[in-house]
């Protein structure tokens, strides 16, 4: 395995063809590898890497090897590294930094280079702005083709990404042309002939997650940013909107679970934080739950005459919020990627409830069967537990559905009507209708 | 509004200005609003569109949109959009389409597309085959950056991504030059100077799922796809990535909930696929949850002695179910986005044993002082119930980690593991601890 061989020329001291070797490797690799490396085989391989190098895995390193790494480098090796990095990434490397890092890492970067990541830091965390990248490519539309490729021959080298171009007239966003389109048009043809004026644009406080909602939509490779003036300041590139859309995933899927959404790692979370993520909804849940407790307590009468009445509470619990769950966990998707909306309601509901009589009357038959054989060929209680068994179902997918919505609507966030939470709600309502169908069967 | 207009100018068959209309909106937003209008409206706005930008739209439409109007459509009209269209996105439409309208659509299509189509049909749903696109541009190593500039020139113009050139020779794929380098290169240099040499690629039945993942993970715009005798037959774009790990997302989501995956929408999907997609798995939790409804029968005497501690099952059961669900949940999201694997299942224990200390002290104390005041100062209660929440926490916790990593260790999707199947096993587990405990302490 390469990591092997790697660690083998280190030890061997081949430096040489360690060089060779890791100029083959792919930045994102070589931060994989470093991970299980101690921190003096970390600062061999880091000062044999090729500048640009050195900077791409400066870049993907996670925050706590980068700190070690800053404290073991020189300022002069530390400046090379910064002189290669894209502003947008040094950002998000101050932004995870102790102070004194911070101070360390500004001085060694130029002024120019330090008032755009002042403007940067700027930007609200859940902002375009804070995830853009300043280093792009912008046209005159007076400017000929030709022009054109000869300045990003010029500028080109670096800048994170070329495809698009813009076109501004006194910083204003005017237009864009495709890279594809400047290399299929004739030399001769002007800028403003070939751009597309009606181009897709952002503003730098816009929600991250709504840019890169729509760089999916349209297919983008980059959407450029304005502000409040409609000066192009930046763009996002597609491979940044990947992350958020997959971080706003993994956020959506916690609080589904009762997790308070955490930006850090599952690992990099400490107990504590993990716990206090955890406490809030568990508290809630487990006192709401007493509720249901004190409903059931009000039957104890009833489950003294018939005490078999007992044994089906975990079946019908269980089976509710399952049902609910099921419900809310596809509406909360289908509102995420915007499938659903709110005005669909009485769609969806229309659909649930036929779904849940279809899902019902399988189940309460399997159930009645159940217990007709289980419980000598008692009819009765076969016929009371199917009923409940359809209710149950009917209740749970309507409520499973409508919440979710609901939530939209009011401006909340739809995953927090997901299992947890219904689970409770349900277990009060399943109860509810259980006894009072027993009791009302059976007449106790 | 944009719809409101377009409805007007149909109205008052303004032809001319609707034509320049449509010209400015974007595919994506043309598909977005012929959803609401009628056939013949659509009909209407799809004539008046410009070839491109209608193979475009019939692209980016539902498969019934499209089948109502491949059966409006003449073949003359039907052939012009072909020709338009990406060889992988024809494949994808013919996919969803009845076999006449299949043959209809073949048989407009030329000899050389159409084998093009029967090469791609025969890849597996869910390989990197399937999705690739094989409108590429291939580059040879002896020619010049200018050559190679003259023929993204030629044949640029109707590939879908130009961003990355592949370098072949004898068809075998031999690196890659970004067009960047070609433009930042000077004119003279050969293609084999400047390419790249290891180039990430992936095999045509690769899962195109690991594929979309590879693409996110080194932050590429494309990467390419070669057959088993290492030669180039296509490429992944990043934006058909972004969709393929969507779907995936989606996918874990419902079996989380347990929901048998679909690949339609919420509401392209019959009433009763639905039912069948649900029922399988609550057929199954129901009938398990009977055993924890026998094992409560077997305690009937205890609480017929002690009837208050029926109030508390509700409580007890629905902690556990979402202490193991959170557990559960942040194991799968963390091994479905690749930050923790199997290996670290001893490190995950641990940090959930810990965490489940912490949060079980804390919900004790609070249901116990609950309990000391609600049930009359009777402290035996409220230390039993405080004892079995903190064994009910850490069980959960436990269990709700470990299955999970277990399930990835076997070979099964670990998002089976979620929210429904825990609490089920997690309800069984509480009840038997639940009354242990109790019937220990108050000698029942």
């Amino acid at each position: 395995m390469e990591k092997e061989m790697i660690l083998e020329l280190l030890e061997q001291r081949k430096f040489k063809e360690l060089k060779e070797e890791l100029e083959s490797m792919h930045p994102v690799d070589i931060v994989e590898m470093l991970e299980d490396f101690d921190q003096k085989q970390q600062m061999l391989v880091f000062r044999l890497l090729a500048k640009e190098e050195a900077a791409e895995v400066f870049t993907d390193m996670n925050s706590d090897m980068r700190e070690d790494l800053i404290n073991a480098l020189t300022d002069s090796e530390l400046e090379e590294v910064m002189d290669e990095m894209y502003v947008d990434d040094t950002v998000d490397v101050l932004e995870e930094m102790p102070a004194n890092v911070v101070d360390r890492l500004l001085m060694v970067t130029d002024e120019e280079t330090r008032q755009k990541i002042n403007i940067l830091l700027q930007y609200p965390d859940d902002s375009a702005g804070s995830i853009m990248n300043v280093d792009y490519i912008s046209l005159r539309k007076e400017m000929t083709v030709a022009d054109a490729i000869l300045k990003i021959r010029q500028v080109g080298i670096n800048k994170e990404t070329i495809y698009t171009c813009y076109v501004t007239e006194k910083k204003k966003l005017i237009g864009a042309v495709d890279v594809k389109d400047l290399l299929t048009a004739g030399e001769s043809r002007l800028i403003e002939e070939i751009m597309d004026e009606n181009v897709l644009c952002a503003k730098t406080l816009d929600d991250k997650e709504d840019v890169a909602i729509t760089i999916k939509k349209y297919g983008l490779v980059a959407i450029p940013i304005i502000d409040h003036e409609n000066c192009l300041v930046g763009l996002v590139t597609v491979d940044d909107a990947m992350f958020v859309l997959q971080d706003e995933t993994t956020e959506d899927i916690s609080i589904m679970a009762g997790v308070s959404p955490n930006e850090d790692s599952y690992f990099g979370t400490s107990v504590f934080k993990h716990a206090k993520n955890r406490t809030l909804w568990l508290m809630l849940l487990m006192l709401s739950a007493t509720v249901t407790g004190e409903i059931l307590g009000h039957y104890e009468a009833a489950m003294a005459v018939m005490p078999v009445l007992i044994t089906f509470i975990p079946m019908l619990m269980g089976t509710g919020g399952n049902c609910g769950s099921q419900s809310s966990t596809l509406i909360i998707r289908g509102l995420a990627v915007g499938e659903i909306q709110f005005k669909d309601i009485f769609r969806v509901i229309f659909k649930e409830i036929r779904v849940a009589f279809v899902v019902s009357c399988l189940l309460a038959v399997v159930n009645g069967i159940r217990i007709y054989i289980m419980y000598d060929q008692n009819l009765t209680l076969a016929f009371a537990l199917g009923l409940t068994m359809m209710a149950v179902v009917v209740m749970a997918k309507c409520i499973g559905c409508t919440l979710p919505l609901l939530a939209k609507k009011l401006g909340l966030d739809p995953a927090i009507m997901a299992a947890p939470l219904i689970t409770t709600i349900l277990d009060t309502c399943t109860i509810l209708v259980y006894f009072n169908i027993v009791t009302a069967v059976f007449h106790l």
